[in-house]
């Protein structure tokens, strides 16, 4: 897979990201690749990271501070964890220049536009986001040009906000080969809670349930997880501290889709305890829809077994 | 992946199959790969199964009952559907010479120890196995030779189970690039129940809940499902048959780990409640330290996303 060649010129003059992990190293290897913007500027909290993002060149100027990072910035994309939002917003509130657009790549889009409403000026755009995309990795190695080609990004803009700033940030993801979606941030925390909250919340369960059991040992689980264990241990791969920020901080939509799950288990549970067969092969039956949908628009590939390599 | 070159001379004299899909024919390809068997004789109930088996050279002999397919069979070994091995067992067991091996493939043990005890005629030989390997796909056409390579493969003798008999079942599923192990048929329900079968019953929950969710439609769940939820798609894309007799055939020991899995989340749940962030931090670490014992004892790649390629 490969981006589309450089612009003739750039989307955007200064571009900052603040936090380069998986996602914010990811957006500055697209930059790079595409030229989306004049100059592109990197900070994060850890002087490791800063001089990894030095080495492997991916941005142009690496500040030493946050309020170094934002002088003169146009878009301001914030990459760190979800808890972490407001401190940066803090710091980088009083010295963000009027007009500047100031996004995010959180997992959770309300308490995050709460944050930012809480710490930036007047005259800033505030214009929350979400690139649904990502692996079990961190860190600024992890990143790479092609993480969002032909995946969503969700835009939240709150009520009011100017559409020529939501316009630019569109444009922007657009170039980085995603598809770009705008919804209200209520409506993103319900869909993220059944798309991907509750599901790495259940995997990581199931993963402690098989440490925690008496009757069978972990190097059995070990052994034997090729019989679809292992799938749920990628996900429960995930960053610990990203997970954490994003339970505590849609609590409200998870715990409601969360309810909903265990009342469906149990219903099921007492479907194997009735050995009621048919009602077990209808529910496997109608799964399967789901998937084929998912294959045919693209979010997935038809390779068994996730194309891990068998021949 | 590759097998090793074909064998000198044939483990077995006259081997068959009955039930051709996923584990059938990749059992068929793998003999037919490394010359396993003097002879490859195949049944399936379907004849559209059967017209494939042939059409794709997978058997020397396709027979037309399985009466014919087991006369002068050395190993027999039974690829349907747990909840058929019964009424096959009863089928070929008076046809079947003294000493012959008959084993199976099904994902559920103790069950299957007992249907076929219940059919076959003394001084026959009733060996159980499961290869733990597999991919969502089913059917004659969705089998390789490679699908058990570096896969572990568990037998499970009863008790006064003859040592030749079982040490010929050992160097066939060797010969086919497994890793073999030997347990109680109890103890095989228990460690699948939590390394497969609750997994596949959580994932299917998962994907149905989604489904009937009615503040999210179906085509975000499709759209957005990157973020984690596809992987469990992919889990509740098997085969419903298969899955149902799984559950309706291992209910005690999946609704023992299920119970466990219920009371870990409740206590989950309660924890995102009352924003614990230390407790999830907690688990969310731990989980970590599976996947990686996974990938370094081969059962899994490191290679981010499952290896969905992106470059
Ligand atoms: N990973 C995914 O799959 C994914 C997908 C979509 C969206 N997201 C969202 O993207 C954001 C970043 O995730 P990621 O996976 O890229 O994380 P990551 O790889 O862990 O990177 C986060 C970076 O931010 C730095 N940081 C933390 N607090 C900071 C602060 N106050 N000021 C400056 N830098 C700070 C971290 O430094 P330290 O290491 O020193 O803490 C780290 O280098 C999160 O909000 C997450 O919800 C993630
Ligand atoms: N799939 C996996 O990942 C996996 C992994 C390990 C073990 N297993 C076990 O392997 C066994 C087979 O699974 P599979 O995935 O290979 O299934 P599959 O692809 O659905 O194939 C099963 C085949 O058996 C045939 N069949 C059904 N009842 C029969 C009967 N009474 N006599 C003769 N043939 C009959 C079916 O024909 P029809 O289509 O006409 O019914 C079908 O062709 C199951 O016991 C399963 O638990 C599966």
């Amino acid at each position: 897979m490969v981006l589309d060649p450089p612009l003739a010129s750039p989307i955007v003059g200064r571009l900052v990201v603040i936090g380069v992990g998986l996602i914010g190293s990811s957006i500055l290897h697209a930059a790079r690749a595409r030229g989306l913007a004049g100059t592109r500027v990197a900070y994060d909290a850890s002087p490791a990271v800063r001089e990894r993002v030095l080495a492997l060149g991916l941005a142009d100027l690496v500040a030493a501070t946050p309020e170094q990072a934002v002088r003169d910035a146009d878009i301001v994309i914030l990459c760190v964890p979800v808890g972490a939002m407001g401190a940066v917003a803090k710091e980088i509130g009083p010295h963000l220049k009027q007009g500047a657009i100031v996004s995010d790549v959180g997992s959770v889009k309300g308490a995050v536009l709460s944050a930012l409403r809480a710490h930036l000026p007047e005259g800033v755009h505030i214009i929350p986001g979400h690139p649904v995309a990502g692996t079990e990795y961190s860190g600024p190695d992890s990143g790479f040009a092609t993480l969002f080609k032909n995946r969503w990004s969700i835009l939240t803009p709150p009520e009011g906000a100017d559409p020529a700033a939501v316009a630019k940030l569109v444009e922007l993801w657009s170039a980085m080969g995603a598809n770009v979606e705008t919804m209200t941030a209520d409506h993103h925390d319900l869909v993220l809670a059944i798309t991907s909250h509750v599901p790495h919340l259940i995997a990581y369960n199931i993963v402690g349930t098989a440490a925690d059991l008496e009757t069978v040992t972990q190097s059995e689980v070990i052994k034997y997880s090729a019989g679809g264990f292992r799938d749920f241990t990628r996900i429960a791969a995930s960053d610990p501290t990203m997970w954490r920020d994003v339970f505590l901080n849609n609590r409200e939509a998870v715990l409601e889709v969360l309810g909903r799950f265990t009342e469906d288990l149990i219903a099921l549970q007492r479907s194997i305890r009735w050995a009621e067969g048919d009602k077990l092969f209808d529910l496997f039956t109608r799964t399967r829809a789901i998937r084929r949908s998912i294959i045919e628009i693209g979010q997935e590939t038809a390779a068994p077994d996730f194309g891990r390599a068998h021949d």
